[in-house]
């Protein structure tokens, strides 16, 4: 199992008039969980898709607890329970400034390679760096 | 059961560098087709907040089966499936300009009266136009 | 001089807890106003691009009059005052649905020829669909 | 004079197919640099809000010099040259991992007493933690 947590402020232009962040943004919080968690591992998700992989999401699934309010810092912890295959799967979890949990999310990405238009094995070195975390 | 359809174009500002619509934008387009629902029963989501009641979103489905691609015209066809009482449940279906499902979606939302901050039922106006479509 | 108008509806997403648009989202009001201004000539954005040629944005500018506000449908005026030549400039006007002008806006974007990197001309095509306005 | 930076970090979400960051986005850049350099002097917009002021914009300008690109980490340097009466202006310059300067802006914001609707004056509180910077 792989864990990691990144902290974001909710931006003014996230709010909505009934003073919530809007439901159609927790996918970007997700987003910029999963990215900083891959650079934790010493990857990037820009490198990846230069050397020839992206990675489009499947499904997405989100449980809203609490309202995440304008400038909260919000914990997004990203979990991985289970090493990728052609598909990966995320879990989140968001926490605000008390420790409340505000939010439950899921999403399915999958790795496709650009050229063949064909869904592709992640790298053996992303594989690697992952591996360690799961004996 | 109650099916209402809205068309909706792909923005610019709504693509990512892969060439798609990005994944959380479709909760947008499932605002717009609810909302546009609403109107063709002669309601309206302004005038229900201006009333006092308010609808948080409580969960969020989206299953991604092909991208919405920049200026396609979607067809955002909405479907209430139950007829509501504290909660209410839509269904989405999108379909791109040849006619394929692109992607599905649900969500629950909660009827809240603002002033208790409690959960309530939707008004009696309401359930009176959605009740013609369930026989 | 060409004038187009386009009419649109402010989402819920786009508000913020102000109760107002958020300021950053006009400029995909402007882009929507652009773009079916180009469709209204019979030309597309999308086919401009997928020809080879792109508009990147070299200036924006926004006064913000009065808010636009949730659920209001906005009419987006749309005026080009001189032919393009490598760079084009759109003003836009903004009116609510009591015929206030809300906001008025600039762009400049230049037409950029992909392969060669390079600012280009418009094609005579487009050049001529304006012509017809300018006499 | 008083001058401070952030840095933040390119989103996927704020990318377009054009491989840029969309030139609508750049406003929410401005906005966390705003923020930021609000928090850097002991204070923050959210608790003004709560005390019964907000700072609507009045206007908005942007010149995009360079794309700022996917992943970049965008240094957003927010200007206020001279003390804020009842408006505030402030003028941005971004700068890419380069060292680029990538875009410069500036907005006029405008304090709102929200009882009585009407422009007022920033508090004591406020101009005395700027007026440090400008002798």
């Amino acid at each position: 199992m792989f864990i990691h947590s990144t902290k974001l402020r909710v931006r003014y232009a996230e709010t909505d008039q009934m003073g919530y962040m809007y439901y159609g943004n927790y996918a970007q919080f997700y987003e910029v969980g999963r990215v900083e968690m891959l650079r934790s591992l010493g990857m990037s998700y820009k490198s990846m898709e230069e050397s020839g992989i992206i990675m489009p999401v499947l499904d997405l699934k989100c449980k809203f607890i609490k309202p995440a309010l304008y400038d909260e810092e919000i914990t997004v912890k990203v979990i991985i329970a289970k090493l990728p295959s052609v598909r990966i799967h995320f879990q989140y979890e968001l926490y605000n400034e008390s420790g409340d949990l505000i939010n439950i999310g899921e999403t399915t990405l999958v790795f496709v390679d650009i050229k063949r238009n064909k869904p592709c094995m992640p790298s053996e070195d992303f594989l690697n760096r992952l591996k360690i975390f799961f004996n």
